[in-house]
């Protein structure tokens, strides 16, 4: 029998899977076992690198406090946070404070040493801290409890819930490595890291928020400290680098800079309203979309938001979604003078989600083979119940219009369904300037989930051989199904390299049942449709907000609100240069002219800040020559092209849907070959 | 001293107005009193006729029932009701029975006599009539209350509202003009025919209904008799056949045959859901809607469908449109472990208008004269709560999407702003196929508006001015205006000689005071904005319904959901035919290709019967000359169309906007002419 230590030798491994558990590298081994070691710099080694952070922050607060009562502390996207009961909430201060302390420990090289305890001894030695106590006993999931904080720039927020206990209740203490004695202990599932040294001086105490205990606003208000942690100093400093870049293009702030939306008060949180130059966008997002479906078989439907209770009955969403739904309209209920209810009235919601209207539809006649696949799509807006303090500028509302379409088709159209549906994807996404993609496979949660082995498993095999198929990266998400059927969804890599989950293909073997969807098949008998429930951009709000950031507001021509904008060097230049524009403008260009009393450096700079793709300036050079001048979001210029080149070079930029920074951008998007090689080139 | 018996001989005058008021022809009348003739085929005419009958109508139902009990009896729009209390409901029989008594009352020739009452002498002589004692001393409107009926065909449904009582109290008295006796007598505000003899033999009683007196749930349910009445039998027929001929083209039925749109009990009366093929045409509307929102200088916004009830007091709303509001969510209210409210909830409402969202964004930032005419315009679904009674097919919804613009601009853009819009509004709709329209003027109720004597009149004189300058007919509607502002609407004709309420542009110097709107003038001031509301189709769903039954589901080529449809004579033929139609497809026309196993007969029947513009049938004389054969809608067929041919004529259909019913449509949608002259051509 041996350990870890002895196993690897390589001192970036910091704990190991044996038989696929993760495990501390002290743990011994037989050789029977299965043991693959866990580096760092991976997903599970950077999970444990913040999950010992946590502790560290832990032990540290209550080295300078000892009063404060420990509630959990799980490792998020990108660092950790660590819940406390204390009588005074942390201040900035506190923080300097408490990384010193950290400091110190790490310096010592504590070791965690994992001890298992019965429910009794664990109660006997953490009789002090009456959070722990709450939960030994409670084997399984427990809710964390998202912060009132609004301020978080992380893309996934934090962890909803977080696993506590296991198959045996275990103790992490922390040994001081020259007295051999306990200085700290936690109740933790583990692993960590070996000793404390192994944090070194890559993390970072980060911000302050207050949560309620288990997630509850019925239990005390608990003060969260959040904290980053990563292999080096360095990359601890690439990381506040990349966070600064994305505070920059934080989409709440363009959206406000550029006047695009906003989320006024009088109308509740959570619910966007998008100004001209925001409603510009969406529409041509929508429209590309319309004839994209249009082109590819889908057929456009249109459905109410609102219905009455009993389909989501039917559907189940009552169910599994109540909480997410908005509270019931009571409807049509009639009384008579003596104050008898004479009819029963209705309750009705609003829709959190389309696919029972859908079904709806495909339920309205009879159906045969020969229409399937048939493919139902629709912007539909979807209202959910966010609870107000989750809410994040257009990345999560509670009003949300998605690209969303059901389809229809027989059990041996599923695999090639789904092969077209991610090309066609692709293409789409292609079309937005998205080119970097990998998949994730989301398999079934045995706790939460409906459906024979036999379905799960053939479905779950169609999905992967479609994803490996496609030649992506493939990257498992094991239990993260919907209850319904696996899920194989699109992940995107943005502009500063952050990945967001854009679209979704699920497969959903439950609501063709719960609707009684049948088809008639060649041979005449009755048959149950699959469903695939299918979201391109997942939601135009939070697509909006991704292309906002990933362009940083310096949207491609095609998606600028505003494309072209006149700047006569004096106003004797306006009436020549508004001609240019108005020819610009019968063909569809969105042009404007300033004409304002401005100087026309102010000009130039205002049309730079609006990121608007042509600056037109026009001088005595350009008006004797038939001619205008070019200056671009990047500072670049191209002086004297005759009129009728910068008007086909302006057009053919916009249709091929290219990107224009600067001068050479132009050159290219106006080149023949652009229009049909460029990336985001229309399939013409 | 004169009566109008001795001022118009004419026979066709049946009543006058005196100075502007409506007159027994037996008023007598002053040399200085302005008297106008009334003849029976005017509106005026038409509506006394039709109050006439259903005095008429009432004795009838006395004189077969003494005891039924008369609720009221108005004409409404083509006929008029009446409302009994009656121990067992009519029936069909009954009716037969009832114009057997009419006709004999009719032919006795009884005179309507005037007579002026008090109150208590009209208590007295009505003490046997329960539902008369309530209405004496009732000045003003009463509600008639709505059937529960849904098979009415007609466009403007019931009068919602009567006037009853005046300056004066009256009874008029049927007298036997042999006998001199009154032989039956009620209530009445008249005028009337100066006879039941004039009434004549075109009318007829049409169907039966149940009513709640005065529009309550609370009251008890009248049994009420429609009928219509015409001054000739001839005419009487044209209603019948201009009927028959409505309900063949019913949108409702029209809907289910050709697949359009459903109503799912499942989601509740009035909420429509849109089928793929109405879906196809619904996003044609919209996409040509958007395309001249664009071009037109408007500005494209997107706003939730709920909100914060606050926003609906600030602008009213919860005030004056409160019942036709769904009931409110509450939201956000958060409780303690102790069950005590630790934070207030909201009471969120679905929206029934978008104008104060739009409001919103005008506030969004500071507004320089320089941005009016700002036009910020939507397809807003809004949500209204109408009486389950009051819903008809997609005419009269729950759910409806308003192509709703709220257009700002100073008080001295108002003129120049109205007369664009109109110019819009009639270039849009001939888009459509609708060419017949006029123009209907509705100006202050002073028992209901807000706003000075000045505003109202300057605002009214506007909209008159632009109306006479569009050369149009231009109608009063008297009081008709909302409480906020003077309203001017189009109303178009149908293919049957129907008119139909379509667009409205209304001034509103309310809403502007009400949310604090403001711009920057010229001079640095702060000025308040004028608002006007435009309307262009009204509703989608309602201008969906209008236009299917205009062309009875025979849509002009771009609004037909297939487009062209491929018959090959045998099998042989289908790969041929289907690259003809892979090449229309690829040109985003759409085609469908009939590969059933269905006889060729029976696939141009189904065809027809979907009322797809183009038939595509192949046979051997076909592919050997490279050919296709048209069939057309109406049955009529153009044979042996070189492919390349066929392929730009059909386009050019569509881009053209043509109407395609047979070979001679085909013809002249295919000539170069056509491209640029036809009606509804596009603006190119």
């Amino acid at each position: 029998m041996v350990d870890g230590f002895e196993l690897f030798t390589d001192r970036s491994v910091v704990a190991m899977r044996v038989n696929g558990e993760l495990r501390d590298l002290a743990t011994t081994v037989t050789p029977t076992d299965d043991v693959t070691p866990v580096t760092i710099d991976s997903t599970d080694g950077l999970n444990i690198l913040r999950h010992s952070a946590a502790h560290v922050l832990a032990q540290a607060v209550q080295t300078v406090n000892p009063e404060a009562r420990l509630g959990i502390g799980p490792p998020v996207t990108d660092g950790f946070y660590y819940d406390f009961d204390v009588a005074v909430p942390f201040t900035p201060e506190d923080i300097k404070a408490l990384e010193k302390a950290m400091d110190r420990i790490i310096r010592q090289g504590q070791r965690f040493v994992r001890r298992v305890v019965t429910d009794d001894e664990a109660r006997a030695e953490l009789a002090a801290e009456p959070y722990k106590l709450e939960l030994i006993g409670i084997k399984g999931t427990v809710s964390t409890g998202s912060t009132q904080a609004t301020d978080s720039t992380t893309e996934n927020g934090d962890n909803e819930s977080v696993e506590v206990g296991g198959a045996e209740l275990t103790i992490y203490d922390n040994v001081d490595p020259k007295t051999g004695e306990t200085v700290w202990k936690d109740l933790c599932r583990g692993p960590h890291l070996p000793n404390t040294r192994m944090i070194g001086n890559g993390y970072s105490l980060t911000r302050l928020a207050a949560a309620y205990w288990r997630g509850s606003e019925k239990n005390p208000q608990l003060q969260r400290i959040y904290g980053t942690a990563w292999p080096t100093k360095d990359e601890l400093r690439a990381y506040k680098a990349r966070l600064e870049e994305a505070a920059k293009r934080d989409h709440r702030k363009l959206g406000q800079e550029l006047d695009l939306f906003s989320f006024p008060e009088e109308i509740g949180s959570g619910l966007a309203v998008f100004h001209p130059k925001g409603g510009i966008i969406r529409a041509e997002i929508e429209n590309y979309m319309r004839e994209r479906l249009l082109a590819n078989g889908y057929d456009l439907v249109n459905t109410p938001h609102i219905t009455k209770g009993h389909l989501f009955e039917t559907s189940q969403h009552l169910n599994w979604y109540r909480d997410g739904m908005f509270p019931p309209m009571h409807l049509d209920e009639e009384v008579d003078a003596e104050g008898n209810v004479t009819r029963q009235g209705q309750d009705y919601y609003l829709k959190p989600m389309n696919c029972p209207m859908h079904n709806l539809i495909f339920k309205a006649r009879g159906r045969s083979y020969r229409e399937l696949p048939l493919r139902l799509a629709e912007f539909g807006t979807v209202y959910r119940y966010e609870k107000s303090g989750t809410l994040q500028g257009l990345t999560r509302v509670r009003g949300l219009t998605q690209d969303d379409a059901h389809i229809y088709v027989t059990q041996d159209q599923v695999r090639a369904e789904v092969a077209s549906q991610l090309e066609f994807v692709f293409e789409t996404l292609r079309g937005y300037g998205l080119t970097d993609f990998y998949l994730e496979l989301s398999t079934r949660d045995p706790k939460k989930s409906v459906g024979t082995d036999e379905q799960w498993a053939a479905a779950t095999d169609t999905l992967r051989q479609v994803g490996e198929d496609s030649g992506l990266e493939l990257v498992a998400d094991p239990g993260g199904a919907a209850f319904y059927g696996p899920k194989i969804s699109v992940q995107a890599r943005d502009a500063i390299g952050r990945t967001w989950q854009l679209s979704t293909v699920q497969l959903d073997f439950n609501q063709p049942e719960l609707f009684d969807l049948e088809y008639t098949a060649p041979d005449g008998t009755r048959q149950q449709p699959v469903m695939i429930h299918r979201a391109l951009l997942g939601s135009i709000e939070r697509f909006f907000a991704i292309l906002l950031e990933h362009y940083a507001g310096a949207f491609p021509v095609w998606l600028s609100p505003v494309q072209v904008i006149g700047i006569p060097v004096s106003e004797q230049y306006e009436d020549y240069l508004w001609e240019v524009l108005s020819t610009l403008k019968s063909s569809g260009v969105r042009v404007e002219l300033d004409s304002s009393s401005d100087r026309m450096q102010k000009k130039i700079r205002n049309a730079t800040l609006q990121r608007i793709p042509f600056q037109l300036i026009v001088g005595e050079d350009d008006r004797a020559n038939g001619a205008v001048s070019f200056r671009f979001r990047d500072g670049t210029q191209e002086n004297g092209v005759p009129v009728a080149d910068a008007i086909r070079r302006i057009i053919a930029s916009i249709s091929t849907r290219a990107q224009v920074l600067g001068a050479a951008d132009f050159a290219e998007a106006g080149s023949p070959v652009a229009l049909v090689g460029a990336p985001g080139a229309d399939e013409a």
